[in-house]
């Protein structure tokens, strides 16, 4: 039967899925809920999003999407405390990241209460999906793209917007190792390296591939002229500690603005961490790893949260990272999960009460 | 009836939509013929191809397609002799660079039997599809994208590779104009620019929205770094004539290896024109323009074949070519066509026979 939850009209599944799902061993991103959200901008508007049975999406050979690579995505996760309540963490600032996404790439943006109130609808009917268990949680993934046809190099005249769910263990288990990268690029000066767009994330598989071949998990991506500057690493951003200072490079058009990056620095700096944002050298990372002021590594991502790095390679040269007991990376991962999921006060307002 | 040609099979459409079309006034890549060929990558390996009806795409909400930009494609064009024999310009070309693409996007490879048998197939089975008037041609676009499931960053273990076609007319009407980029650009060193991978598409699209709200029809790319030297257009390689010399820049990990172009610069060079495949720089191509150096500038692309360009806008001066009576665009753009149609002798032995 057909409803209306928060002016979100609501077809439900006719059956659930949800108990052939092992929730004690959740895999990252594999197994989707029973409903997604679904709209579409068609004769230059979007329609009104409506949830509905998870389904498969149905598009004719000559669809842009299949030809000219416009889609973005944003990372979501969503939390149920012991009260099950769930709580989303900055959804609005997820909700401007794919609207700067979609206008990099000549999509259509949507209008806020679509995205917010179909994401609220969508979480509510499928509450029962938000795994509670430590480390867990209902990975969200809103994404646009081009549904409308043409062999023709230029914006496609129809959209799809989507939101749809998994339950997800941890992106990363354990720690990584790293590859500072040579001679591949993620982006462009001027580019879309900024925006979470489909074609940012093809073009690093193969040289993840060659680095994952030589035994490391991730490659730290530097600028496309000298490879001379740490920038990010593909799906994270990248923390460097020397020192006491933790230290990460300024946003740009090459690097993503990550919203767990972002929180990360002012989790930091409300603790008195010395943070700076700054452009960091390569020279200048092997220099303290060489001379033991490199006391740490992370990665910080929606997915991955906080990714601690073992070491990284450069060069032909492997170089560990200590084992410390006080580190920055065990510390601002427990205090970012704790306001995520309610089991910390949250005084710089980033919880969202679904 | 299924039945077997050049040992692909063969699933014929009940239906044919080809008296709807009016093949006097065809657009570009908007129609579509009634078969295609599908070929699916599964458990590791390509299984055979087949041809079967034109029909929608059926893909999972998590395909991996609509999230991390997993597509790279090709643009061929088939021609109709007076004879009705079938022609086809440098296939295997086509099928080398895909699979160029493919691996650098960490796609499967595809075998070439399965390329060129299942494209000849298809073409004999659409044959009726294939325009004769002149300036028409069948577009053939072969496509490979992601089609394994899943909310990882990480390359997919499904693939789809497709050929469809659609009888069009000219992609641009008349002479371009174009602006010379200052601020965004296509690709980055160490970048996919050199592959036909979807992903390079969309992040156009912006800025030559942009260049067309200025009265241009196209933009022309320069590296990310200073933006001083000319590289492409991004559907086209250009071609520069300053006095008698015909210029085009080097390919690169940032520039495409086109056909056309290195077909025409083949031409030129049997023709005795003077050609130089070097940088291209900015101000060079500025100062040629005020001194009256600068003859020609055309683009060169399987879509637009030779383009000529009428002028160019460059820090907000606009320069205007003249208007040559034997110049080289008509000229190459004349011989070119004249060996894909099977109109004149093909000394190099480029065209292929269906």
């Amino acid at each position: 039967m057909n409803h209306l939850v928060n002016d979100i009209e609501v077809i439900k599944s006719k059956a659930t899925k949800i108990h052939d799902v092992d929730f004690d061993n959740l895999a990252f991103g594999k197994v989707y809920t029973d409903h997604m959200l679904e709209c579409n901008f068609k004769n230059g508007k979007w329609e009104e999003p409506k949830v509905v049975p998870y389904q498969p999406i149905i598009l004719d050979p000559s669809a842009k999407i299949f030809h000219y690579g416009q889609s973005v995505f944003e990372g979501m996760k969503a939390y149920k405390d012991n009260n099950d309540d769930v709580w989303l963490f900055r959804p609005v600032d997820n909700f401007k990241r794919l609207n700067i996404s979609s206008k990099r790439l000549a999509m259509p943006e949507l209008p806020e209460a679509y995205f917010m109130e179909g994401l609220k609808t969508l979480l509510q009917v499928d509450k029962d999906w938000i795994p509670k268990k430590e480390g867990s949680s209902l990975y969200v993934r809103p994404f646009v793209f081009a549904s409308g046809k043409g062999f023709h190099a230029s914006p496609a005249d129809e959209y799809k917007f989507i939101i749809a769910c998994a339950p997800s263990g941890a992106y990363f288990a354990g720690k990584i190792k790293v590859l500072i990268e040579e001679k591949y690029s993620r982006s462009a000066n001027g580019g879309v390296g900024y925006a979470k767009a489909g074609g940012n994330y093809a073009g690093q598989f193969y040289p993840t591939q060659l680095a994952i071949e030589k035994g490391y998990n991730q490659v730290i991506w530097t600028d496309d002229v000298n490879h001379e500057n740490i920038e990010e690493a593909g799906a994270m951003n990248i923390f460097i500690r020397i020192n006491d200072t933790l230290i990460t490079a300024p946003t740009s058009d090459r690097i993503l603005d990550g919203i767990t990056r972002k929180s990360i620095i002012a989790i930091a700096e409300d603790k008195g961490i010395p943070v700076e944002v700054r452009t960091i050298k390569v020279h200048e990372v092997v220099e303290a790893a060489k001379n033991g002021s490199l006391k740490e590594m992370f990665g910080a991502g929606t997915a991955a949260v906080v990714s601690p790095i073992s070491g990284f390679g450069y060069k032909d040269k492997d170089f560990s990272l200590p084992e410390l007991e006080n580190n920055y990376a065990s510390y601002l991962k427990k205090r970012i999960t704790d306001i995520q999921t309610n089991k910390a006060e949250d005084p710089f307002g980033w919880r969202y009460k679904v």
